[in-house]
């Protein structure tokens, strides 16, 4: 067990007796309940200068990324995002800090998130750039957690999968008004967003439930640059950084959704919760353990 | 003008609209204004191996600064910190990553702040750590902003100043405590704590509130470890990383609180708000500009 899931169980255990936080680590964000009967929703991530993205990369598209990964987790618990704190290691003498916040800004602007304040620096070492979120959901609203998903609901996701490597990890759009769309239409049982990969976050939603999932391997949608490639299925499941929405919701509803996808809203049917395991199945009746075995954060 | 200095004013430009952001960019943290009539502060923090902290620090000290330092933050404004995000880039191979936790989660324990999630990564680089916290204003409570002081009022602070480097830096106590039994106590007219020094974290309240200041040199607290050496004032103004508060109350308002500090508050006198300029007057009567010139963050 890597070290990250150790720590949440760990906090896990320690939050127990929590009274205000009804959903800490583990999960797309924490979910903290507020007085006024809305919830808070809180994330944050490190991208890292020759992990996250190349040290050549555009720092336009780095600063665009370091929010958009965010925005794609609050968008993962049905949120909507609120405000950010921008903290960055800048490289001496790299001319990059103006490029790296106009990206960053122009998505801001893009989802009316407000850019509440961060930290500055200058080092040696490559670009480091952190982005905290906050978002919310409305008096009355549930977050979509990882581990609603129930025995018979469908599994869909929004876009297609694999080859994010091409750029589409950095020019993203995250899914925050799919997401709203979604709560609007169905009754969504489980979410996440997929940035491990489709088996890796699957695997997340069937932990969390304590259900297995059986997935139809000809319906997983993958993206046009990788579509004619050999491993085309192979990287659809375990690419990573594609960053549309997994989620679950009752047959009936989603057949309903399918019939009628909200505007501007890519659905794909893709598998089915059962009991338990969790298999590939194969146009040709052939059955295989999908393990959950995702992109693993370095380039 | 620092990239920093130049981005805060970039930001306060864009969001002069933003109904929800009281404040944003350029103070201790940002204020949102909340529809229960709370406000919520949010601020952020990243430390960087070889700049903030050498890179053989205690990690339990190193975690533990990282929350201070934001707690700091949030006793600045007068509140009261609630939960905190953590990111961080543990290097690769160094077995740093439990007592990082634990020295954070001890002092999160002591302040009653709930640990809501972050981003755990591993790489070739130093340790990096970013917090990001977020606090409550009660309703009806005002923040204490840099830019309230008025003509007349006193300039006091929490505690010794100088000579952080010899450890004070990584183990101090935010005056969290401090602050709110302020806010009871008196009418704080603005607020600050000494990060990059007395000289320069004075000149933050000063440049926002249009006043300038007189600053009486000996009554300026000196920390045991500098307080025979030569250049003792010096460090006390420039040293930078006290963490005490520094605040300035109204004249009578102060002589009260100075007759009857709040228990387990020290309290010193070291100047009073003017018209304009702003001088270090010495026991002799000499008077001398006073600069703006802090620590610049680096070890």
């Amino acid at each position: 067990m890597s070290y990250e899931f150790e720590l949440i169980n760990k906090l896990r255990q320690q939050l127990s007796g929590s009274v205000s936080l009804r959903v800490g680590p583990g999960d797309d964000t924490a979910v903290v309940q507020c007085s006024d009967g809305t919830c808070e929703l809180l994330a944050a991530d490190m991208l890292l200068g020759g992990v996250h993205f190349e040290p050549d990369a555009d720092p336009r598209l780095i600063g665009r990324k370091a929010l958009a990964v965010n925005l794609s987790d609050i968008a993962a618990m049905g949120g909507t995002p609120k405000s950010v704190l921008i903290s960055v290691a800048l490289p001496k003498g790299a001319d990059i800090a103006e490029p790296l916040h106009d990206g960053l800004f122009e998505l801001a602007r893009e989802f009316d998130v407000q850019i509440a304040g961060g930290d500055t620096n200058s080092w040696d070492g490559p670009l480091v750039i952190n982005v905290a979120v906050t978002g919310e959901l409305a008096a009355g609203e549930e977050p979509f957690l990882r581990s609603g998903a129930k025995v018979g609901d469908w599994i869909c996701c929004t876009g297609p999968l694999g080859g994010s490597i091409d750029g589409h990890h950095l020019s993203f759009t995250p899914r925050v008004l799919e997401a709203l769309s979604l709560r609007d239409a169905t009754t969504v049982s489980s979410m996440i967003d997929i940035s491990d990969g489709l088996a890796s976050d699957l695997h997340h939603i069937l932990t969390e439930s304590k259900v297995g999932a059986e997935l139809y391997a000809d319906r997983i949608p993958l993206r046009d640059n990788i579509a004619s490639a050999p491993d085309a299925l192979q990287r659809a499941l375990g690419d990573g950084e594609d960053f549309e929405l997994l989620f679950t919701a009752p047959s009936a509803a989603c057949q309903s959704l399918l019939a009628e996808p909200p505007a501007g809203c890519q659905l794909f049917h893709v598998g089915k919760i059962v009991q338990s395991e969790t298999t590939l199945i194969h146009p040709s009746g052939d059955r295989e353990d999908l393990k959950p075995t995702g992109w693993q954060h370095c380039l």
